[in-house]
């Protein structure tokens, strides 16, 4: 890691590590997937704040579990019992320098709706951690990046796919009854494009992802290999994939405007609802993956989520080892 | 254990458990409470999600405390800071399957005002969180069953008493200002009728705890031994008893329906609550039972709950005793 | 420590304990901060539970990292997730026996508004819990005290001027928008007295401290040497001062009363906002305390909070030292 604090020591999007450290990550998962014991306690006496402005079920108890495992303590803080706050009594320098006083690393979840609906300004508030913490921020998941699904999302590509290059990967939006954030495809994106895969992004048209990412992607595509393709046509996008990677988000034309979002996407509701006959486009072997939660038979029905390409519950799991690998590569001496 | 999941694994209610089992529970709770430090450490590296709905007290804090001694990680999940829900954003089979993943064991608390007064949906939930987690649900209390609490009594009966055959328990109601779940004086009606116990079940009209329940209890007299009786008299209930255990329960002819409750309810108000007087129709030696909280000088008088008679501190403190044993029990290798 | 109860053994104001038991205290956080490692898991198997009726980053996240480091478990409860409360269902006598059969410890902290602005009625509160208690009880902040920061703030004072004595500190009151609990400048009045300071408190009329409160700090100038003075004018009280202690609190007159205290203190907002120029008065080499939060700009301008005479980061990780040294005091077989 170069010395330049909050875009190496800490882990706020994968795009601001090198594919090398990535490759560390995923290749020390692995590790810790096959060897639990040999990592046990391996971090005892350190210890990870843990501060929630959001609900969480995976990214939460993961981290707590994996931290943990590590021998070190994980204390949960939820925004409800602090004076922490945006707009709140105290400023994030002071926030940032005080917990980190305590803490070996502290780990931030903040979504749109904490930062009313301002987009990047909660990832703004996640690199203003870093820039006081003298410890790692750990993004459990801004309104622009989700970094740690990402990498888990790539760690169980490679388990099940073998390899990343010269996989066709679909990113599929899906109707949803609520406009989510973007940063489960922002990251998927580029974290796909980094690792050389296929990508075809599909969504109705008005759901494009912001101009930046886009061209962080094709900056990707250029420097890794593989492809980026953009479309409205299902179909054609899901033809011969190897990999579905299906999640709903809000439009960024209608950014925290909730009613007219609504309006726009109902006319998906039907034709972007993800059922068997999607998935009869891709490869026979082709995987299925969401990163939880889902709403069943709305974004996808059950014998999609269920069936014989789904590998939700792997990739869910898998949330487990790609924290400890995380955790380990940051704080071990 | 068979190989039936959510019935024998799980610790869903102590009616699911066969007495041999139950036997061996509370053989290594008296254990635990004399040779602590034979345990310490014993689950190293294991871990318990525990999810609220609910308030607690007793229940997390003896289970927290329970977990760490013997050397696992318990998280505390509440409901405010989740998605999980009933009719919330994720399915009971996507998160018990993913938490099941992280944990090795989950409890939950369920009670009726979580479920809207739907009587037994809150058991509903438990048992398919049972259904789909590969790893034990323990009851925290939901709203047929308080098995932790039930196991405890019996432990603390057996401690003051030496034995449960031929000894007599009155579980009586009691008045309190608010309909409150019929958990407790199910659990601790089966689990005394499965000990053998003669039982003497007294509460006003139109508080009659469930047909299921009470031809379970009289199922459990046949096998056990023992006798049950029902009857609205406390002079006649509280006649010679061993074990006065009180507790005050809704009645489920107005389940949800607070205000016709209410109304009913208060006409006991004075003759309901616990007094010396009731316990001077009991033995000399008997003993006062209650789970807490309790309500002093509504549900039962300060002289009651500091009196000669009573043990609900130790009966508290049992708790940790009981679930330090089933954690054992379930999650040892 | 003497053998009653609920004075010695409790740690509920430093004015509760001798000087050479804090001298002992102190001692050992100097030594827990060189000597990190000495101490590690010293109290392996014992919990503390941590009890909020309002919110904390300091007291909360120091204690948790404190308790373990030193091998313990810190449990976080919340008001919200219990049933305890003031006026609430479960009585503070039954809460506390119980949780001290549970916990070897139990620190809580309780707000004027948690107990409807009633002053001193969180003091008693806590002191109820430590009547009935088994166990010590650790005050994370009532509406009187707050004797973990004054505890830290004589550490660091020591820490950072080598000694107490001779030393001339202003406690200076400061504006804020919403009046604060007195906890603070209670606290560190009473400390500062009994380290033999010479102290120069400082506020607009209508913010006097109360004479309980007076009368202590009196006596302990009596006991210990140095010297209290109090006035209205900045100026005089900061001049020459070697330790500048920043706190805004609410008025006592107005007790209760926002509207009327926020009219009040409203013409106070700029000449009480703490600036440059207030630290010119001071010494060369004084040290600016604030035990944080701290709204910028509000209660002390920017230049101050992070110019050369700050040590508030110091100060607020000093309070991981000292909690580790009162629990290990508290709780060392």
């Amino acid at each position: 890691m170069s010395s330049e604090k909050g875009t190496q020591k800490s882990f706020i999007s994968t795009q601001d590590w090198d594919k090398e450290e990535l490759d560390k990550l995923l290749s020390l998962a692995r590790d810790m997937k096959l060897n639990s014991k040999k990592y046990q306690n391996a971090l005892d006496g350190k210890s990870i704040c843990m501060f929630f402005y959001n609900p969480s079920t995976r990214t939460r108890n993961s981290t707590q579990v994996a931290a943990y495992q590590l021998g070190m303590l994980p204390t949960f803080n939820s925004i409800k019992d602090s004076w922490i706050g945006y707009k709140g009594s105290e400023s994030i320098k002071d926030t940032a320098i005080v917990l980190a006083r305590y803490y070996d690393a502290i780990g931030i979840r903040i979504f749109p709706n904490a930062v009313d609906w301002k987009y990047k300004e909660g990832n703004r508030i996640m690199r203003e951690f870093s820039k006081w913490a003298s410890v790692p921020i750990i993004n459990f998941e801004d309104d622009q990046f989700h970094p740690l699904q990402a990498l888990t999302d790539i760690f169980t590509i490679q388990e099940k796919k073998k390899e990343t290059k010269g996989k066709k990967i679909v990113i599929s939006w899906a109707y949803h009854p609520k406009p989510l954030p973007v940063s489960v495809p922002n990251s998927i994106l580029l974290a796909s494009t980094k690792y050389g895969m296929d990508v075809s992004l599909v969504h109705p048209k008005n759901y494009e992802l912001d101009d930046e990412i886009m061209n962080l992607a094709r900056e990707n595509v250029k420097n890794c290999g593989g492809s980026v393709s953009v479309s409205n046509d299902i179909e054609e996008a899901y033809n011969d994939a190897d990999v579905v990677y299906v999640k709903s988000w809000g439009s960024l034309e209608h950014y925290g405007n909730a009613k007219d979002e609504k309006r726009m996407r109902l006319t998906y509701r039907d034709s972007w609802r993800i059922k068997d006959e999607h998935l009869d486009y891709t490869k026979k072997d082709s995987i299925f993956m969401h990163c939880l939660p889902i709403r069943r038979n709305i974004v996808a029905d059950d014998s999609v989520v269920d069936g014989k390409h789904s590998v939700v519950y792997d990739q869910a799991e898998n949330r487990l080892y790609t924290a400890k690998a995380l955790l380990y590569y940051l704080l071990k001496d």
